[in-house]
């Protein structure tokens, strides 16, 4: 494979993975939509889509395997297709939570709806928000706007703790709520792990960039098993 | 670097993996020990140790990247190092639920204890022995002992499902018992989510095992640019 040739493949690796993080994010969006409007094809909708992104998460493994085994490459392209790895894992976690919260969702069909204490749809933007901006991140090649992301979850605990207080008040006082507050409560929560997962991404980011600073480090240790006619092969 | 040394670095990460399972796993029975008997003391000596896992983690990556760096192994070893990458990362977050459980466990400290229907010791025990489990498949290549570790996942689903019905009524019906109740409910999801965790380690392991089944399409491929000499330098 040449060089150009191998290029085409990280970048393709990359495209997939936009897509995959796209999915990820329209997942959630989805589910708290459903949420906001109590309707369940949307549930379904997004019980399909996680199903794609599963099979997505499959075959950007499968990918990244097979450049590595085929292409061998070291320090910076290495460390890149890592990242890819892991960050492809935490997004396919991203549709899970996705499907956790439209289970809630068809849990609440029997229940009024009523006002909660919980700005729910302010912790989804910020939770989609922050995975929006640790891909950028990662495509960016940026470890400062990765740090931001783990600003804002900062912001996401909060609202997450605050959430569990107030809803937990509710569930004391008004014990006929319970049902609507431990549901909103749950999907906090799964907002909560969405911005976890963010999180790690942003910080594989920073890994990864940082990671290339260090490529000095490897790329001496590289020198001394240098092949004649290496270069020729990618 | 020779074959022999190659062999001896992965057995190294292989045994540092096994730490780390140790360390987590120790860290939920610790966490559901503080759960039991109330004891903060408890609660100091998981976050303690987190931070341990923490750092063993980052060790543990950057030892898979300088193998995969330096010795650039294909085929099953390769497979073999993305599996130690991937369940790393799973180790680590369920030193994060054990933490996470010992917030619950915190906030627990003004409130009397009570009977609640709700068997959090089983649960633990359960999640606790998929980690187990699914390392014990890793390290014996076993896929159908991971197989059993995804059957009892479904256990620890039902039983996760079970309290929540049965905590959510405790709140309806004494909502004085509110704090203690929605406390164990949260316990009993990061159970769940360990068991999430020993879930993907499981299936990274099938993943693995049924990898190395296709290595001779692998090594087919790989055989086209197999280059003189290369032997000499593994």
């Amino acid at each position: 494979m040449t060089r150009l040739r191998f290029q085409q493949s990280l970048d393709d690796l990359k495209e997939k993975l936009l897509v995959m993080a796209g999915m990820s994010e329209q997942a959630i969006q989805r589910a708290i939509e459903a949420y906001r409007t109590r309707d369940i094809s949307i549930c379904d909708l997004v019980v399909r889509s996680e199903m794609a992104i599963n099979r997505l998460e499959r075959s950007i493994d499968q990918m990244a395997i097979d450049i590595l085994a085929m292409e061998q490459p070291t320090a910076i392209d290495l460390r890149f297709i890592l990242a890819v790895i892991k960050i492809n894992a935490d997004l396919e976690r991203v549709g899970d939570a996705a499907v956790t919260i439209t289970e809630r969702v068809r849990d609440l069909q029997v229940f009024q709806s009523v006002e909660l204490p919980v700005d729910i749809q302010r912790m989804a933007s910020l939770a989609a928000g922050m995975i929006r901006k640790s891909l950028q991140a990662f495509i960016e090649f940026d470890a400062e706007l990765a740090q931001t992301v783990l600003t804002m979850d900062d912001s996401v605990d909060r609202l997450n703790e605050n959430a569990f207080f107030a809803l937990s008040n509710v569930m004391k006082q008004k014990p006929e709520l319970t049902p609507q507050a431990l549901n909103a409560l749950m999907i906090s929560r799964s907002l909560e792990r969405v911005a976890d997962h963010a999180t790690n991404i942003a910080e594989d980011v920073i890994f990864w960039v940082r990671g290339a600073d260090v490529r000095h480090y490897l790329s001496t240790n590289e020198a001394v098993r240098d092949r004649p006619g290496e270069s020729d092969l990618h």
